[in-house]
């Protein structure tokens, strides 16, 4: 009945994450380096750093109408506090929405493995897995935008991971092969979408499949927090909450300089 | 009927966040640069960006035996979702246990208040907002740690606000002037704790109370992440989780370099 | 470190739930029979049995813009399954949406006390508690409905309690005179509500103050299931619930025969 | 965008479910009565009536270390409200406890279409059923119980079943041939587990699959509030909850009179 934890050591008065103290880290690290060192035990290069800031970055916001927000602000509204409140939205959260990174990964490095130890080529490999899936009625987990064209997050994530000087495991590589193997399969173009291109990120970065999801909710998080508190200190207590009555009155478009 | 949200604005396969395209911001924005700019609508400065990592990382871990670990844990050996899982630990906070920091703001707020408004001295606005808090009964929220002794991350956060370099409001003062007048009030001393400490530092930079938790919330949220998937990749599925029968077996002590 | 439970005792493949066996139950027990001896350790009297009854029908629907059932069925839109999509919907509830049931039990105890114990008159004591809570600025937990009129399903369940054949405790006494006390306090009548009502029928039932809000939860479940269920086999997978856009076309009105 | 319920029609002060005042169920109706107007749309005969009380009662109560219930304990001890930490609890469920009814629900009305449709024999429908599942890797819903051997509770739900005057369409026929057909395709035998036995009865109900999880959920909930209150009036705020660490002390084995 013994068992074993390797996160961290609490002692009087003193918490060691993975050997550092806690208190020595504040100050130095970003939260991103922070979220490397839990969650694989080492600390990023700085390449792995700015790829990992990409990934919650790119999670974190779709506006004011996705279910996890609207959820989050009609919980809000009702009175509940932030941690009900967001916990409610993170609940809405499917497949369908953001939540096919790790199933995606297992895919990746399934035709992966079969290229590695079956002697396949990556079309070879790609056909494989996308017949295996699509075939017994299954959806590929990656796959698929609600517009049906590729979407400016997913392929600038991409991007980023194949610009940075990082030693390429080649799983960018894997997930285009699936895509045209997916198109070829169906006879029209299914385009990836952020679960498919965070899981590219995240094999690239060989972070385990069981840990895919988790990006995506640690990203997604200030984004329902934003709605929470747009709603409390904006709206009158109580309401139901309109989809069908919002608009936009933030900063015109801008550019960082 | 009609309301409007100022954080996000999507278009057809665009999202502009507080006016910026959320594509343009990935690979040249931290995490935490991205968490200011959803919840304050503008990007923090070096030393404030410096001070947003330090908060995040400070709530971070807790061990294995932190309530909300322990249930993530359970959640996962039961067979949850990553998002079930780390939403059951988040529905474990209380006021106890991290969610005091909003609170905390409204106290450091109305000490402020009495300050600048009724022509006080710091110590005696801090007398009069312990005594009306305590007095009624009631317990001074950001105050008090399960060792009865400072806390190590608590010090280190106000010792961060304090060294850099930021045009400060005086939250630091103030909350140790709440310290001082309720170990007055009570007669014996009673150290701030992480809520206390992330109040300060939250109204240092310019936050509204209303997302103080939140801050807990998020620098928590990779800690239960992070137990979950040990529990998942480590352990038989479907064990009950035993409390009294875990070790650290991770890296020995070891410094940033 | 040992503790102890009283709820069931599990052996090998056989389940006691206060010393029944569980299988010797179904088919002999109602539901709310199994609560009460779930809750309390005993069953209860056919009258007791007759107003627990009452209590859950009473908290189970309220429409489908009711808060709860709103982001019940916008979790049950985003393709989450139903025990994530109604905690969600439970999530939401507040002390303003059927969660002042405990609090307004501690209120009527609390008068019940200064009755018994300090020789006052009902009407003195009811003044004493509605002056300490409101006079202290905070509101009085079972009373004000939206229509701030009575509202019949509150005003039922209080004629129900006092119809039948009980040793009351006087709560439902008690409760009218925190009514007229308010009132005077205000200079406006507040009406007791659902919380207030179901306050005075579990304090007549001997239930401890800590179990009052759980009563609603469980009254209010089928509610939520009812609405994720009808979202997910009648509307279109990913829709955005529009709050603005739905009418009832269920039964015409009719009566119990 | 206009969409429809047929659950309950709300006007100013009257809720109307499914025709009737809500106020003039109160009294008259008992829960599962109200559940079954809720879900289904009318009100159940007697025999059904009992059947849907034994349902939910067979799913209230597992003990104290049955995930869902430890975690309702320490979301308790750690100061959580009780709609947090039952939901905390509830989250913790999937298919491996409790929550495979709905899948077994599908696999019993995909063996009668094999049956009705396809005029194969219930054993060849059984058989074909179990091979599409079993040896695509997959596990049958509703089979399976830890000690591997007939669990009581479920076997007794069955029989209530059989020995009810239903107009029966044979769920618990085709659920005994899916057990004879998996033993034999598994050259083992694997007993009906709860989830199986209450997909049986719900088909025999005609409740639709979508329906099915959630008769688990709100026969559990009981059980989990029990274990929230009992952790919250009778032990230290704050503790860590030890499962190794629990005995029982309620009373002694009895029978109902």
């Amino acid at each position: 009945m013994e068992w074993k934890t390797a996160i961290a050591e609490v002692k009087e008065n003193e918490v060691r994450v993975r050997g550092y103290g806690l208190q020595d880290l504040m100050g130095k690290l970003t939260f991103s380096q922070m979220v490397a060192l839990l969650l694989k035990g080492e600390l990023p290069s700085p390449e792995e750093h700015i790829l990992l800031d990409a990934i919650l970055v790119a999670a974190s916001e779709r506006g004011a109408l996705a279910p996890s927000a609207l959820i989050s602000r009609q919980a809000s509204a009702a009175g509940s506090p932030v941690h009900s409140a967001v916990s409610a939205g993170l609940l809405s959260l499917s497949s369908e929405t953001g939540l096919a990174v790790e199933s995606c990964m297992f895919k990746i490095l399934e035709t992966m493995d079969l290229v590695a130890e079956k002697n396949k080529s990556l079309e070879e490999a790609a056909m494989e897995v996308v017949a295996a899936t699509v075939g017994a009625g299954g959806r590929l987990p990656g796959f698929g935008t609600t517009a049906q064209e590729p979407d400016q997050v997913s392929t600038t994530l991409l991007e980023l991971v194949e610009g940075l000087d990082l030693p390429l495991a080649g799983a960018t590589g894997v997930i285009r092969a699936l895509e045209v193997a997916l198109a070829a399969q169906l006879d029209r173009h299914i385009p990836v979408n952020l679960s498919g291109a965070m899981a590219a990120a995240l094999c690239e970065l060989n972070y385990p499949p069981e840990v895919g999801n988790a990006f995506f909710l640690m990203g997604r998080l200030p984004g329902l927090v934003a709605h929470y508190v747009e709603e409390r200190v904006r709206e009158k207590p109580g309401r139901v909450v309109d989809a069908s009555a919002v608009s936009y009155d933030g900063p015109a478009s801008r550019e960082l300089i």
